[in-house]
């Protein structure tokens, strides 16, 4: 079944912002059997209109994304609901969910803001968890193919697709499909994986693979038929035992929270050159409370010192950016919130602060463990800084993880 | 000039490449005088020259890219020739250019690589110095617009359109052009914006507006002529004197490092719902190891004592999640690391922990200054975990940002 996606908004045609939604809804909707075969963006206004009424007559779905809003450019709905000849309604339950979010929020309840709950007749509302349009399906009639219309903003679109799109899709997909399965294996080159499975699963036969590289981690994607996809498994697993940390696109760190919280087991970080994101990437997942106890930014040396012990005879032989200190951190850090566990990071994230010895991207990762060991690696993430700390944050959190399973398991 | 991008790529659609080239094209042409006025990607194969004819009939200018390889789905070159009427002819210097490159890399000269060379009569070629395939453009004629042909790989696109397309596009230009200004608020709501300030632009007469709204922020766009804007300018800092924070794309946490940067201020933090977001936010900026001195991630009450000398009776009769514990909070903070200014977070991500009188979203922002003065919001962001910690930290660095501007200037 052959999907259209329309994405409008004048900010997307001026290139202020990166339209991500293709990538996001064509791998949503390719493990329910579905593909996309046009994508179009298109501003605001009056062309929304052109690019419904073409897609109306050649998909049989139709994503539309962006122009739900109150402001006056938003017609994605009005637009629809006039080429369809379907009478606009406000819905009551749409409505309360608007002026409830406000209210909680302070805002007024203007006369614009209540056209977001105009519902054109025979739509299915999708309600919005993170704003106050809702989405709208209109299920496939004589004049029309399905048609879902969506909100613009990624936070706004992901879970709503999820939650409310991925069930609607389940149920109108197409009756024979392809199942597929990703792994997602830290710290490993999408080259080195490829070159270690890519020849094997593809001679497994039907089979379609492909890799999807994030800094610090990357996807093997295997599309068959179940047979062929357990035999890519078990080859995957084979080649690597330890480095696959989900099968379910569980995150790094979401892993890092189960293992801890299954065992009970507590973490604390002490952070220089990450400054904060790795405390950030642990506390985004829901429950880390339980395990994480606190966490220290200390940029400066003294800073180092006073909240984590670090000696100040340890800055003047080895500088900050080191093997003692970065030992002497996370050490400092375990002791202090008497953690099971305490990651360290130092580094130079750049881009200045670089010396011959010690050039931009150079870093130190340490783990304290309550058994009183701690193990220091040093790398070197040649990126911009963003990246830096990504990677950074990866290589600390794929250490503490396999340091945790290689330990016996809690039962 | 209204220009129309078409992307083929299967890859594209799949969702296995993000799609960068409509930011990419629309960035480079906006202040030469052009602008993308639709985008669509569309498969390799047939579609290609389906969505060719709908372009060259609607557009002045067209951007193609992908499809010029050596392998049998690239086939625009081809079907461009085809739909144009123009014989395809083997060009000697591309001939010699591909075969250079080959010969220095060991690849063999094929005759499907030698593809490659055929150029279409009346075009111009465009040299790629990182790959085999060169671009071509079309100059208009009667039955079609402008016409770039160019290659699909980022690292071969970008360095061939600054090279060769740029100087075309300056040569066709029009007279005219307008300009676009961006202004960016924090902390306000697009339809707030909106009724402030959209009516009172538009009836400036000749001009664009539109909005972008992100988690904590909103974007003003207007285009016009210069004296428009400058009108529209005016207008929008006299509804909002304080919140434009920038109108050069500056993020609001780079504006605060450099407004501390430019008084030699520094500053601390104390985190607790937003796990360590909010460092990680001012760490991003390249240079704020000189202003920011240390941060602090207390989950647990205990931390709050131990790191920021909360006095444990303040949890007792006011929760953890309060105005007392706050304040505290940042004045600990502050103290310790002798810091002009520190900003405190304690609130209630969720989705759990919630209660009747504290509500998921719940959150408490302090600003401790040096002067004594301490400073407590209260405010509630209903939302999923990560925009709550979006939205907290967007607060507290605009807390303080609107605390640094409404002191003196540092001349």
């Amino acid at each position: 079944m052959n999907a259209i996606v329309i994405n409008t908004g004048t900010e997307l045609l001026l290139g202020h912002v990166l339209n991500t939604h293709l990538q996001f809804i064509a791998r949503e909707i390719f493990p329910l059997g579905f593909r996309v075969a046009r994508q179009l963006t298109v501003p605001d206004g009056v062309a929304i209109q052109e690019a419904l009424s073409e897609a109306f007559c050649s998909a049989e779905l139709v994503f539309v994304t962006g122009g739900l809003g109150p402001t006056s450019d938003d017609i994605t709905r009005d637009a629809t609901a006039e080429l369809l000849r379907l009478p606009l309604q406000r819905d009551a339950t749409v409505i309360s969910a608007i002026t409830a979010r406000l209210t909680a929020r302070g805002f007024p309840i203007t006369e614009a803001v209540l056209r977001q709950a105009e519902v054109p007749e025979g739509a299915v509302v999708l309600p919005n968890a993170n704003g106050t349009a809702p989405g709208l399906y209109l299920p496939s009639a004589e004049n029309r193919p399905h048609v879902f219309l969506l909100p613009g903003p990624p936070r706004e679109l992901h879970p709503m697709f999820r939650e409310s799109v991925a069930p609607i899709l389940q149920s109108i997909r197409p009756a024979q499909r392809l199942e597929a399965r990703t792994f997602t294996l830290a710290c490993v080159g999408e080259s080195v994986v490829e070159a270690a499975v890519g020849e094997q699963i593809q001679s497994l036969g039907e089979v379609e693979l492909g890799y999807c590289a994030r800094a610090g981690e990357v996807d093997i994607r295997v599309l068959g038929g179940r047979a062929v996809l357990d035999q890519a498994e078990a080859l995957i697993k084979r080649a690597f035992p330890d480095a696959v940390f989900t099968s379910s696109g569980e995150s790094l760190e979401a892993a890092v929270v189960r293992l801890l919280t299954e065992r009970a087991q507590t973490l604390a970080t002490a952070e220089s050159c990450t400054g904060g994101y790795l405390a950030h990437r642990v506390t985004n997942v829901p429950g880390s409370s339980a395990v994480f106890l606190a966490g220290h930014i200390t940029y400066a040396n003294e800073a180092k010192q006073r909240e984590l012990n670090v000696a100040s005879s340890l800055f003047e032989p080895h500088g900050a950016v080191s093997e003692p200190v970065a030992r002497a951190m996370a050490e400092g850090a375990r002791r202090k919130a008497h953690a099971d566990y305490a990651l360290a990071t130092t580094g130079i994230a750049g881009p200045a602060g670089g010396s011959g010895e010690k050039p931009v991207g150079t870093v130190f990762i340490a783990l304290a463990c309550r058994t009183g060991e701690t193990i220091v690696e040093k790398s070197r993430f040649l990126t911009d800084r963003e990246t830096f700390k990504q990677m950074t944050t990866q290589a600390a959190l794929e250490m503490l993880r396999r340091r945790i399973i290689a330990t016996l398991s809690p039962q």
